[in-house]
């Protein structure tokens, strides 16, 4: 199971009802942090998550309301006992921000920071990986996919009709291993099947360009800034973010199965659904979170 | 009327109840926070001020539970089309903090930035001053007084038997000046008197030290941190706090007239009622602020 927390749903200025931007991606151990908004840390306390469970921090671009939230963060970390290595990945000139952003206050620190930038796969274990793509937003900027790989799985009703004891034998299967067992081939391919891979993509900040689409091509869920309904699309453009429309334009196109729709500006606090309806013209599996709403999947 | 609205009350952890500190003070068009904790912009939004009206900001010390919701804040500012001299004061070291604090995110500013490290009087207009003393607290750290100077007032009863008109005499009056009217002499001091001036002192973050009491001499208002009940005594002297009792005995030796504790630790979250016992054994006029509490003095 994936986990998705939506800590924080809004645009450059927070309003009363939404946190800036963060969103944090659990899965089996791993706890990763898209984005950290200032008041990070507290909507962590709000969600009754504990934020010493973080394992990497991944930042899309370094305006203040996507990163002002790291130093408190890894201040309470500190403070926590936080004791393992945070690995915190970012674009072109993340290297530099973060030690500067370390220069800002007296951090206590104790525990070892990584900082990696990124373009491309950067992660892999044999379970998942992590990829990074550069946006257009003004500023260097990534987008990002969390792959959830595809497992192979036994075919329980071939399983039992073949009458292969558990065991041993089924792990080699599982690894795409043939196998003789009481003088009997069996062949992988005729006992298993491999899982559909699962993938959840991260388009924060950005103007329209023509590689998102390929980028987040057949994502499960594609969440996407739409700072911006359809009426204000020239603005959209001169401040280099979406619309909801051009978000629902990007989930159709690249074949997405659902659309989360985030960083809202506080114009629509009294009215959200005004954005969704811009996107649900285009894209019907759309929806628009709130902080703290999570998702399952 | 002076108003204080405390935007944050915890200490260095937040928790869902208490953001990081931060206290605004309203007086006569000037708006003056002290400290500004991360999330206090927001905090501004949920108390429905208009963070815009921010004049200066007074910085007690440069740990990260004071200072982090600057950078936001600023960044707020700038959005939103802040055109006035922004003034921030705090302890030795605040230019180079401040210098470093906008290398570490995507600065637009627009508006100029005055920083000035005191140590004194700093500030002073006819009706109020601001003054800063060192305290002890491991890194350079200031408490701060705001007065209200008492202006000289008619007495009213006074001014009715005298038969005096209103008008340009009463002016000199008020400014001390004696005058002649139809041939006769008034003594300034016969029909005038010398309002009380109002302190609030604010003290954020030290241990005890010889020489906080006479800072805060008379306030009519102590706002000051108690990070600890008086059970962690030796705790809040290893880590340079103050408990509530400390807090108290400081409010009775000063002769001030109400204690505010505020900077209150997670651990008293389920029953805050322990801090203000603590403080109330020793000074009964003890107060323990929440979050966005308002007072007016």
């Amino acid at each position: 199971m994936i986990n998705i927390t939506f800590l924080g749903t809004s645009d450059a200025i927070p309003s009363a009802k939404r946190n800036h931007s963060s969103i944090l991606l659990n899965y089996d151990g791993e706890n990763i942090l898209i984005d950290c908004g200032e008041g990070t840390q507290r909507q962590f306390r709000k969600a009754r998550l504990n934020p010493c469970k973080t394992t990497r921090i991944l930042i899309s671009h370094w305006h203040g309301d996507h990163v002002l939230g790291i130093p408190g963060l890894l201040q309470t970390l500190a403070l926590s006992g936080y004791n393992k290595t945070l690995f915190i990945y970012g674009p072109k000139g993340t290297k530099v921000f973060m030690k500067n952003l370390l220069n800002t206050f007296v951090f206590t620190g104790g525990y070892p920071i990584k900082v990696e930038e990124t373009n491309g796969k950067f992660f892999e274990t044999n379970d998942f990986y992590l990829e990074s793509k550069r946006m257009t937003h003004g500023v260097p900027c990534n987008a990002y996919v969390f792959v959830k790989k595809g497992k192979i799985r036994i075919d329980k009703s071939k399983l039992k009709k073949s009458k292969l004891p558990s065991g041993l034998l089924l792990r080699k299967l599982k690894q795409g291993e043939d196998i003789t067992y009481q003088g009997k081939k069996y062949l992988a391919k005729n006992l298993t099947f491999k899982e559909k891979e699962k993938k959840i993509s991260f388009v924060l900040d950005t103007s329209l360009n023509k590689w998102i689409v390929n980028f987040v091509k057949n994502s499960d869920l594609l969440i996407c800034e739409s700072a911006f309904h359809s009426e204000f699309e020239a603005k959209a453009k001169e401040y280099k973010h979406l619309t909801a429309k051009q978000a629902s334009e990007i989930a159709k196109k690249s074949k997405s199965k659902k659309l989360i729709l985030t960083h809202i500006s506080q114009r629509y606090d009294k009215n959200p659904k005004k954005i969704l309806d811009d996107a649900r013209k285009v894209f019907k599996n759309s929806f628009l979170v709130k902080d703290l709403d999570v998702l399952e999947i």
